[in-house]
């Protein structure tokens, strides 16, 4: 593997950041969410929280065309009934067509069969970004036996190699989510702290992080995808830490990361 | 067009309202929901708040029955899979045979090929009310283009033709959703102020008031489905009018609007 | 029907309760769920703010294998959608197969005709644990007409036969909630106070107490399945005791209650 760039040269500025949040605000993109039936409600509140619009069409004859009007996709594989497995073959035709950007997120992936083979078929039909835990990024690479369901029992310094192979060997960007988050184009690896240990303590933590990254994708235009990713986990990252001292349990947590203020 | 009576004249009068959200309260009637997976929670939490019982029964084989027992149905067609598209036919067959009340919720309907015929099979078969947003509205009356998924690029008033005309047309009750709210029977058209603009940055604000407005049309009795309908949707907005000074932002909204004294 | 033990000298001790709570938070036992569509969000966030990891798992295909890997497995039968009757299966033949716990919830049975039957195939494979409301009790001993959906009409003492007869007649251990709580073996009964009515008055609150449950099933080990099913209850009850005081309305009582330091 040639070597990788240092990250600090290729993080975004804090003025990307600032001004991929401004469009995300300003523009208010239609996010797509096919995704699990545990976190449909806290991830519609999050994406209304940032200022995108939520829609959840996972249903054959609709999601197709639904993918090519939308700003961005999320295809999240926690709960995938038969159902929603041909809405998201539909959506992702359809946004591969239109040019539509899309978020596959490998849910519990490794141990369990059918996602796991799904989420290889989609994979090779290069998601403009994966995000993951590092349980997730390990097995969609190939490189590991799979974490308990949604819990992951690596760090995301364990799935590095796994991230930076996945990248480039389909041609997307992979964020890998932990204690620090790591992003990754196959050049460049960028390293993002901040965050909570609380948002491991509500449902739908990394699950809404998706959808907030389909909300970036939507409204980068001649910034790299790897600043839009980067620019999402640092927002998402802001706002947990914001709501923190607010809330010092993950109840009151969950309520104030969806306030606007803090993101 | 024949000219529309004031509405000052035919909405309830505040002690109907009172009487109606009395009645809510002390009867606690059954509310049968066949809705969409984002909203699921908030609707049966804002049914228990303002004192109905929700029940979620949605799989063919049980909802046709559930309907005749009911007080009250919703028809939401957020995620209409196939499975509560029977449920669905099952149910509306079986509130019309029991004569119970049902209200139409045609969500995102104009784009989406699906729901978009489901809404018209379903507005033909006379439900006895129909609650949407201004875009829902007009392309169920068949005079708009369709909005960008639950939200609405159009104002109440630009769909009260619309609205009229479907009441009119079947011999049902509109109620348009927008700052202001507009219910009419055909015959009147009743506006509704009040709300709170946090309603719009919550997931499901609408969707729950389709919910309580079949709790109300579950005991109306004599009381008109007019006045049932204007009774819903002033609770629900003084409700949000109460909960906003308590929460300046959408996580406690939300919260704070599930608090009975609010309604 | 022979006597039953005194419930004081069979109950669990209060350190026992402790035991197995204190084993709860250092395991994070895997709980697999299977449940309805209103109250997911809310089981896993319940399941988290125990120190217990959730997954949903509802699908043909991976149900059965993640049972037999899970530390305890719910199934409740709110929306049992024909995906799901089908992951049912497959998961309590798994669960059975590897000795997995598991709880059977029969929500709202009696007058719906599907989950009924299923109810009733289901328990007589012989669960770990059956958890319902006295409506639900009775109804699965063939001995009510059921409840108005998720609600009953009945109190836990009504039950108290049907659920003796239940535990004996299947070798289960069965809880019906109430005012008070009653858990039965089959030979003695123990009755468990506390809780608070705002729990009546949020969506869930049984259905995410069947989850929990699970979880101290998964770690019983050589204590017996009524002492987990008390501790359960006790904790449950405790939590919602403590949250009560810091939130007089069901809208902030749901999120105090998801405060780990209420359990």
């Amino acid at each position: 593997m040639p070597p990788l760039t240092a990250s600090i040269t290729d993080a975004p500025t804090p003025d990307t950041v600032a001004e991929l949040l401004g469009r995300v605000r300003a523009s208010a993109p239609l996010v797509h969410n096919i995704t699990n039936t545990v976190v449909t409600g806290f991830t519609a509140n999050a994406l209304l929280a940032l200022g995108a619009a939520p829609a959840m069409v996972d249903i054959v004859g609709e999601a197709g065309l639904f993918a090519r009007v939308a700003g961005g996709l999320l295809v999240n594989l926690g709960t995938p009934t038969p159902e929603q497995r041909g809405a998201i073959a539909e959506a992702v035709a359809g946004a591969r067509e239109a040019g539509t950007p899309w978020v596959l997120d490998p849910v519990a992936i490794g141990a369990l069969p059918i996602r796991t083979q799904l989420a290889a078929e989609l994979v090779s039909q290069h998601p403009t970004a994966v995000r993951g835990n590092p349980s997730e990024v390990l097995a969609l690479a190939g490189a590991g036996s799979g974490g308990r369901g949604v819990e992951s029992a690596d760090s995301a310094a364990s799935a590095r190699d796994a991230a930076v192979a996945l990248a480039r060997r389909y041609g997307t960007v992979v964020a890998v989510s932990g204690e620090e988050d790591l992003v990754t184009d196959g050049s460049s690896v960028v390293w993002v702290s901040g965050g909570d240990a609380l948002l491991t303590k509500v449902t739908g933590g990394g699950c809404a992080l998706g959808a907030i990254v389909a909300a970036f994708l939507a409204v980068r235009v001649e910034l790299s995808v790897l600043d839009a990713l980067v620019a999402a986990h640092v927002s998402y990252g802001v706002a947990a830490e914001r709501a923190a001292p607010r809330a010092a349990r993950p109840g009151t947590f969950a309520r104030q990361q969806l306030d606007p203020r803090h993101i």
